[in-house]
């Protein structure tokens, strides 16, 4: 049982869109991730989503609106619920999700990334 | 569905030790609390608990070593891991953890805080 250092863990990757594990609990996973320019409209059917800003501003959109997370904040997306993050500038986030959750949710497609690296 | 901003919630309160819930998905509560002084000894039988610093120094007791954790950096304490939290200034902290899980674990006493508020 050791501490995580965000900054630390994100120094490992440089890949953008492409989680990577920096801790499980309670059959959720916590996620690191590099997001730059805009990712697809997807949902996920059984699993809520909590996308926390650690860097830049990333712009979550929905069908009916958008937000702008700034580090610091974060949201929460419920099942079923689509949306589409936009990163216009390099932006670190940290998730939280069931470990059973996909990327692209209900899409799958080149962006889709399965068997996520454990730092 | 609104982004949460951690600095907002953190105003709204300013007792210790009473953890406020900012946040639920896939059956966890999202929690923010301010913490000074020491906590005491308890365990978890159930649930496995994360501890993400925001502001001042956490320490974190274990029984066999201690962790100090800044802000930026996290601990995730495994289901039936004795564990006792010390913050000798000021410290914020976000907690991940089931919603069935209560502060004070398999202790019961003055500290235990059950039928938390929702900000």
């Amino acid at each position: 049982m050791e501490k995580i250092n965000l900054d630390q863990k994100l120094s490992l990757f440089t890949d953008y869109w492409n989680p990577r594990i920096i801790g499980e609990l309670n059959g959720q996973h916590v996620k690191l991730a590099k997001l730059k320019g805009e990712f697809i409209w997807h949902q996920h059917e059984h699993e809520d989503e909590l996308f926390y800003v650690v860097k830049g501003k990333l712009r979550m959109e929905f069908r009916d609106k958008s937000i702008d997370i700034h580090p610091g904040e974060l949201i929460v997306v419920p099942k079923g619920v689509e949306h589409k993050p936009i990163a216009e500038e390099d932006v670190h986030i940290m998730l939280f999700e069931p470990a059973s959750t996909i990327n692209t949710g209900n899409i799958e497609n080149e962006l889709t990334r399965k068997n996520l690296v454990q730092l």
